[in-house]
């Protein structure tokens, strides 16, 4: 952890008898990823330290690995290069009784991290080499222990569920990216090329609280890859003939799209399905900008915003101001032809969900110009983008664009969902005739009826929590939690924290088991029609941390103001955790009886 | 012909040896429909003459059918009720060499007809055994006669096509509402129950026109059936949430729609699929009111005009105007998620040929409210219609919805049309993996290509011809007709009669051969997935009429002047039909050489 180009093991071994010992180790270049090899033109180089070099298929980066084997005992090495790595065998004699110890060192560097990657793989290597394991091993085991210091969750009641939700932050902080400035967190983290290593909202909707609350630096780091990657943005709202900053469904290296538009295949023909994920899941645009805000409003400090966060804020709500029509006689704002957050139902209009972010999207371009009126940053920043005109169509749109819910209504998820066959998740499941098949699309099982793939209008509740009452929001799970199939990992998590907003934490503790649990059960879904989406989901990690500590603990911070509102489920006595809030560590411990902060 | 509630027949029996002769004749009451009997309960009559009685299971409406059977010479009858009807025996003795001559005489009556349907088809069919066959033939064949001086058409220089020609007008004649005041044809006509007897928009664009020139009175009839269904076509619009008249995709009783939100079943699952032909295919609106508008300019005659067709069109142009947008920021107008005449694309924005249809329809509200600014009646519509504030809406809408396409420009079917995959018809054809399988909604195989299944950009240039220059025509025809599967018997005419736009009746022959035979050689798809939609097309053999007269001979009337401008195919020596203008019958000659007209 302490250096992320780094591996090391070392292997103990005792042998219970005379032996003739081999051991092979070395470096396998036999690569793939989903397009075939992943690495191209290799060559190798032998000696004490061995090195791999070769390029990447598509971008042609440059990548280097090498190796070093400390073997404190006498034995015979020989090394071969075959088409498939360079490889090394060592062979020695034992006794039984005695002990060998084996120390692997390995390093790796890519053309994206500086200077010339072989160069850099060796010397590291030899420089661990020399440190030796021990020494790597304490500032390994120091990093993580920095890390658990500013996250790690105390639960005391329930060892399995305490265990899970650690596990959960385990898996987020062993890939998230420490070392860059601005970089994001795939869908599926490092555990596979699933979804070809692109990232999605997941990041800023599901990652980004953890974060912002234990790192918030981290926070910024992937706030900076959409800051970053504003011209692919840029590049395909043009593509789609609209102006402003359009996000990838499913970003990848410099903000493309990775997304296709044939992303499902069937399970009855064989043939590519045309999703339309990669063109009307809009509200990605709205989701960045929502985060964008959040860590200026958490943390009251304004410098994403002036580092190109006030410029990717102006950019979506251009892009959902010319993505929104007007209707020709009632003059009505729509959002027409979108897919919110639940997949099963594409091509609707006026999805509450994207219309709150949209809406939320253009009210804060409204308010940076209204706070940065008088700063020439963002004076420079209109004239560039020539937004003067703009600003006063998003004045006129935006509140017409918020559609307002009578109180206590259930909130219909899009323009005619009510209307839609009322089935119930059991009849819609007895439909299935083949259980890879897709539930949504024109033709899926789900897709016109009221069952849902995850939470969308409760998702709203969640993210605008003050549009809606306790009882509205109640009343909107009834209706909504019955007839969600959660077939996402990032359903559970929004019920569970809407399930604590109308103090019911008995109604979350089995969506939080389950969000905490996902990745120690292999739970979620492995298939969407015939492609593979199984690996690890970084998401419901984020999801299991939000809902002990924003749900379970209430957790609030605005501008740096910490306030709890505990709603502990009977299984959980104590609930202990740390937050970073303007640059303090602050330790709040939740029982049944109340709270302290300390720190 | 005569009677249209009257069936005779007559038999002449020759006996080539003695015999005992059985003839088992009688009225059968076992008829089913789709949706199971089509009629209960049944009761008989016997007697002299036999009746059955019955009432239609949906609509109860009563239904009487009676039969008299004339013998000349002496024999046994035995009368017999059953489950299944009534039934009767006929049994005599002959020689051989001897003669025996069976007239049968049938009536037939509902509940729509006025007065009591028993009473009269008792009546009717003792009448008619009183005249007697020879006097009822002759009635029969006088008003054949007469329909066809009105219309058939002598075509030399290829028999088979001007039998294929006048058999569609047969076919035509046949399924001819002329005992009614307002009713309009199936789009099977009475060849059975696909499409459950309902009317489409095949009434208004490829029947209308050939009754328009020869029986203006029936055009008249198919007109004031929409006239008298617009109540339904308010209802269906509300339904959606709109303003105005959206009639149905699949006209019932009173207007009701007939289509369903499924009309397909997919082969592969046997699931239903959901379509939007119902929802998404508005031109209908257009179209009716395209046809009111044409009665109008080809007559000259404004009473359909003061009798409901202008209420009609002003609905249609509200419907249009509440279903239209505006970019939010660019204002531009749209019409968004519609289904154009190519049904393989569903959901799509901007149909070139939707857009100018609701353009049109929406310009001629304007010019019937400059017609009739002082009229009495046109200010009390638009009174009860309180369409004052409508009008200047439209008037600022009409324009920017008729997209204006640069001269010579292939026009873009619709949004993103040019983007889709430009697969060859065959590369589509190979990816079929079941004769039955539907090409179209989002799985199908020509879904998400250029193929489609039938004039679209090209039913636009002919039904709007001064929009476009001939070489435009021509270049848009040479771009689709490859990319277009004819899959729909409504689309091999427009291309035949775009191709005498363009001066080349050679490509339009094959066109035209195979719109006129389709009920010869029984061509025509038969299946839509697992849906039969097999019968005859009396839309082809209106499109047959369309191209021989307005293609071939190049007929065009307009406020009751005839102009011609002939393009006869090489195969065709003379083409002689008459046309009805303002009352008067005139025949059109035209040859190789040049046309007269007499009368």
């Amino acid at each position: 952890m302490e250096n992320p180009h780094l591996l090391c093991s070392k292997m103990v071994l005792t042998f219970m008898a005379d032996a003739d010992v081999t051991i092979e180790t070395g470096i396998d270049t036999d690569i793939w990823d989903i397009n075939g090899p992943h690495l191209f033109h290799y060559h190798y180089q032998a000696g004490p330290i061995v090195s791999a070099f070769a390029h990447t298929g598509e971008l042609s980066i440059p990548v280097a690995v090498s190796q070093a084997v400390n073997l404190n005992f006498p034995c015979e090495e020989d090394q071969q290069v075959t088409g498939n790595g360079i490889f090394r065998t060592f062979r020695f004699r034992v006794k039984a009784g005695e002990h060998r110890t084996v120390d692997l060192f390995a390093a790796v560097y890519t053309g994206l991290d500086g200077g010339k990657p072989a160069d850099r793989a060796y010397a590291l290597c030899q420089s661990a080499e020399e440190q030796g394991f021990q020494t790597l091993f304490a500032a390994h085991a120091d990093a993580w222990d920095k890390i658990w210091r500013g996250s790690a969750i105390e639960l005391i009641g329930d060892d399995n569920a305490a265990l899970a939700l650690n596990a959960s932050l385990y898996h987020l902080h062993s890939i998230a990216p420490r070392h860059a400035d601005n970089l994001s967190v795939p869908a599926r983290g490092l555990s596979g090329q699933t979804y070809k290593g692109a990232v999605f909202w997941d990041s800023e909707i599901f990652l980004f609280p953890v974060f912002v609350h234990t790192e918030p630096e981290l926070a910024k780091t992937l706030l900076r890859y959409r800051i970053a990657t504003l011209p692919g943005a840029l590049r395909k709202a043009a593509e789609y003939g609209y102006r402003g900053a359009f996000y990838p469904w499913e970003s990848q290296e410099g903000g493309a799209e990775g997304c296709t538009d044939y992303n499902v295949t069937d399970v009855f023909t064989h043939r590519p399905v045309r999703t339309y994920f990669r063109d009307k899941q809009i509200h990605i645009s709205g989701d960045i900008a929502y985060a964008l805000w959040r860590y200026f409003k958490i943390t009251g400090d304004d410098s994403l915003l002036k580092e190109g966060g006030a410029e990717v804020i102006l950019q979506c709500a251009r892009f959902f101001l010319s993505r929104a029509h007007r209707r020709a006689d009632s003059g009505a704002a729509e959002l027409l032809d979108v897919i919110g957050p639940d997949e099963y139902h594409e091509r609707v209009n006026n999805n509450a969900f994207t219309n709150r972010m949209a809406a939320f999207c253009m009210e804060n371009a409204l308010t940076i110009a209204d706070m940065y009126r008088e700063s020439d940053f963002f004076k420079a920043l209109l004239e560039k983008l020539t937004y003067q005109a703009d600003l006063e169509l998003l004045r006129d749109l935006a509140p017409k664009l918020k559609k307002m819910h009578p109180e206590g209504a259930v909130v219909e998820q899009f323009d005619g969902y009510f209307k839609l066959e009322d089935a119930s998740l059991e009849t819609v499941r007895s439909r299935v005739l083949d259980e890879r098949e897709y539930w949504g699309t024109n033709h899926g099982v789900a897709a016109h009826t009221q069952v849902i793939k995850q939470a969308d209008v409760i998702a709203m509740m969640a993210l605008f929590p003050g549009d809606f009452s306790d009882e509205t929001v109640e009343r909107n799970w009834r209706y909504y939690e019955p007839r969600t199939e959660h077939g996402s990992s990032l359903s559970a998590c929004m019920y569970a924290l809407m399930a604590c907003r109308f103090r019911r934490p008995d109604l979350a503790w089995e969506h939080f088991v389950k969000t905490a649990s996902i990745d120690l059960t292999g739970g979620g879904k492995h298939w969407a029609g015939e492609i593979y989406i199984g690996g690890t989901h970084p998401a419901a990690n984020g999801g299991a941390w939000m809902i002990a500590a924003l749900g379970f603990a209430g957790l609030s911070v605005e501008n740096g103001e910490i306030t709890l509102t505990p709603c502990l489920p009977a299984q959980i006595q104590t609930l202990r955790f740390p937050v970073t809030v303007r640059g303090k560590r602050v330790t709040l411990t939740v029982t049944q009886d109340g709270w302290t902060a300390d720190g």
